[in-house]
């Protein structure tokens, strides 16, 4: 299906609009524990894509949602997942020096400046969905319950457990299927389920968006175990041989590469199924999931 | 004035309660990340007195509210102190051996799993509030901003910052003081702001509750740092020299032993003096806070 949709333009304007209002919602300031909120800031803006809040503001509008009541929302799950890398890169997690090319935060900062600032972000998170202006109590609890299960226990942190202890354990493909559907898939369903609270779809539709966030996530995770194979650590700005250093199971060392570029590649349609059954299949969803997915194989 | 109350027996009865209650909202498990929960248990029940907890239940009653919906919601702010404690302990802020006589979670445990078991803590306390029966949408999101905002980047975790600062800058007794209306009263103002929610209070009564925590919450601190040199390591099981390893100031450094005693007791009396305004001067917080200071000096 052709679009007339400038996917690269509509990725750039809506994380220029995004880092807009996390720089709202996270000034620079004079308080005596002003370096909490510059580590914070050093790690919210330091070149990401804004995946996370792109993809919710593209549910809302495949749904004719409000877009303008849904910017400040979209924001917490980049602050979710700018805190969960910060824990991750920790000393007693991964171990890394480098992220897009940067020192990470606990390298450019005390350590304990970058736990702590990691946890403010994600406690935050759930301050700003209280005051959100525009929405219904019902809808800030609709968003806090969710934001809270997918990063929680049971979803993203059960991820980064799981992944710790493969470092350490034998793990097939199920094992890491599993281990990813929690890590990334669970944040990426709460971000395109965000976009269907936001627009007030119907319980029918927010599953099908779940579905179709942890399927895509999924998708994602594999792509990014290809990049860090492909890309030059210049380029990708990352310490290629962290995850080989930490023994980790990755899709490229249980795949090889051709089988993991099929294999995202089935993961995408996989993904894209979900949307049949929302009006208009949920064009800008899809659209872009493709162009991510595609542009990188 | 005389109370009927028997304090000791209030403070055990309400702290089983509590426990209880944790033990429900975090079972044991045999999801294949059940190392995580074990943690947290770890943490969760290592022999905690449930001051914060059992402060809002006594701020409930005292305002008439129903105990029987405050116990869920109460809990919440023990896994908050709980997580607080964890990454305190850990080797890039405190550095902490021991805590109640017992190992530190990073040394019974892996550093990750310490760390995770913490941020689990912190996500699941907001996804418990979501859920609170007996609670009007609009009461859940009340304690969900105020949790947020008191365990926040211009609360506790503010204190934690300023008090990881103060260790290679110099602290005076104003500077030491702000360092603990946020590190230990922010939480306990959030405590008996949650009986008054609870109990449907007016802003008024909240206002009074809030400024009462934030007075008693010092005391509390003024207290455990005489504690901290009066006890001996294998009773009050906390490695003592930690704080002075670490050089941090303490009200006991700051104003001596007999200066800080005075303080706590010039501290509880301020904090009491706030709650004239309340019914019956909130006889149960009065009485309990008394309680807590006065048989420790």
């Amino acid at each position: 299906m052709k679009t007339a949709i400038d996917l690269a333009l509509y990725l750039k304007t809506h994380a220029q609009h995004i880092e807009a209002r996390l720089d709202e919602l996270i000034p620079e300031t004079q308080e005596p524990y002003k370096r909490l909120f510059q580590a914070a800031r050093y790690s919210l803006f330091s070149g990401g894509k804004r995946i996370r809040p792109i993809f919710a503001l593209a549910a809302c509008q495949d749904l004719e949602g409000p877009l303008e009541h849904a910017l400040t929302p979209v924001c917490t799950l980049e602050m979710i997942h700018t805190y969960s890398m910060i824990h991750d890169d920790l000393p007693c997690m991964d171990n890394d020096d480098f992220r897009r090319g940067k020192p990470t935060l606990h390298k450019a900062f005390p350590e304990g400046h970058a736990l702590l600032a990691a946890d403010y972000l994600l406690t935050y998170a759930f301050e700003i969905l209280t005051e959100a202006p525009d929405l219904t109590s019902d809808q800030k609890i609709q968003l806090i319950a969710l934001l809270a299960k997918q990063a929680g226990g049971h979803g993203m942190i059960a991820g980064q457990v799981l992944d710790i202890e493969a470092e350490t354990q034998p793990v097939d493909s199920e094992g890491l299927e599993r281990i990813h559907r929690c890590k990334t898939g669970a944040l990426l369903s709460a971000a395109v389920e965000f976009g269907g609270i936001l627009a007030k779809a119907p319980e029918s539709t927010l599953e099908t968006l779940r579905c179709f966030g942890s399927e895509i996530g999924l998708a994602f995770q594999i792509v990014d175990d290809i990049l860090d194979v492909t890309a030059s650590e210049q380029k990708h700005g990352r310490k290629l041989s962290s995850d080989i250093q930490n023994s980790k199971k990755t899709y490229v060392t249980l795949l090889g590469l051709e089988g993991s570029k099929k294999a995202a590649q089935d993961q995408l349609e996989k993904a894209l199924d979900q949307l049949d059954q929302l009006p208009h299949h949920a064009l800008l969803l899809s659209e872009l999931s493709r162009y991510i997915i595609e542009r990188k194989l």
